[in-house]
């Protein structure tokens, strides 16, 4: 499957780097590609150029032209600028397609535990707002209650039988989702469909519990599991 | 030991009937009591006068009352009204007293899922908003996060194995309400300290993800495990 993802950070890498060893055909998004592929690390870091080099099946190119030739487009950016990385995609390449969009609203100039966006949490959600900015397209929210490692690697804890959601107003987007999650290794009983894409409130408001926990156990590597 | 229970919704008697039963002398406390003594149910339901008679040990009486000779205080009034009613109870009554807090700042004006509280939440929460209006009490939040059918039976699922957490400023307080709460059939690895009461705004906001899940499974019954 052709695959876009948005967004050239740790989660963009991470999902861009799996999609692509399970033989899809990635194109990562970046504003600036000239900038993005010399983009070197700091402090003696890896950075994206390398990172690039180690996933040469991976190909950079720029948010449109990532877009453009995708079936399902990730939305991997910072929530706070998430709408406007997908305007520069164009609604044009999002149209009929699925947004996976496993972003979250967070405000990180507070300091740390970062807060929610007060527009973006409560009565509204990041994946409502990419819903009502694009229209014409599938949006699917899900993978965002948990640190990269686990989204495509859910065996990594507990056996994999840990939660994952899925909000969205299409059914089929959200089977052909849980289609692409069951070969990241998520099994059908873990995946939670949360109805229509204002269950995306319910999974962003995850994330001051998930960091918080986090920051006690000092690790990303865990997830909840529903008791019943 | 003394305790006493603001609140005489389905939590409050939930908490206070299970007290009651491990030989805890058990106040609760009401606005009115000539008014709630009396108070029978609706549409045939039983109401609070019946409850009453079935659990002869727990004695009604004012906030005041029930505060005033209290060891703990519990908070089970609905979150919108907690700082109105617990001022009611008395600061004076509440005096170096754990006040074990197991509300949620919810608006169901709006209807349903109800929304969070905007300024009780996300940068503030109920339980600091308790602390900061009774600053010579305890404030542990805790239990907040489930069903009260839970609270006091962590048993009825997965053997008990889900977490509960705990949040504030005072160590020993945290350690009474924990030894409490092994009462209720707690186990020490499922109680989870999240450290000072800011912690509430964390466990405050698991409500739209448990409401959310709640709505889906159509039962309370459940609760979340950390997996790692």
């Amino acid at each position: 499957m052709n695959i876009g993802v948005i967004g050239t950070g740790n989660v963009g890498q991470t999902l861009a780097a799996k999609l692509s060893s399970l033989g899809h055909a990635v194109l990562i998004g970046t504003r600036n590609v000239a900038e993005k592929a010399v983009s070197t690390g700091k402090d003696g870091k890896s950075g994206f150029k390398e990172w690039l080099a180690a996933n040469s099946n991976v190909k950079l190119a720029t948010f449109a032209d990532a877009a453009a030739s995708a079936e399902i487009v990730i939305n991997a950016t910072h929530g706070g600028i998430s709408v406007n990385a997908l305007q520069l995609a164009g609604a044009k390449n999002l149209e009929g397609k699925i947004i996976l969009d496993l972003a979250n609203p967070l405000d990180f100039s507070h300091g740390t535990p970062p807060r929610l966006i007060p527009e973006l949490s409560n009565i509204n959600s990041l994946g409502e707002e990419i819903q009502k900015s694009f229209p014409l397209s599938k949006v699917v929210k899900t993978l965002n209650t948990m640190w990269c490692g686990l989204m495509i690697n859910p065996d990594l804890v507990g056996g994999g039988d840990h939660v994952n959601y899925l909000s969205g107003n299409d059914v089929e987007a959200k089977a052909k989702v849980k289609s692409l999650l069951k070969e990241f290794g998520w099994k059908d009983e873990n995946l939670f469909d949360l109805g229509d894409i204002t269950g995306a409130r319910a999974t962003e408001a995850v994330l001051p519990i998930w960091l918080r926990v986090s920051g006690a156990l000092k690790t990303g590597a865990f997830n909840f599991r529903i008791i019943r």
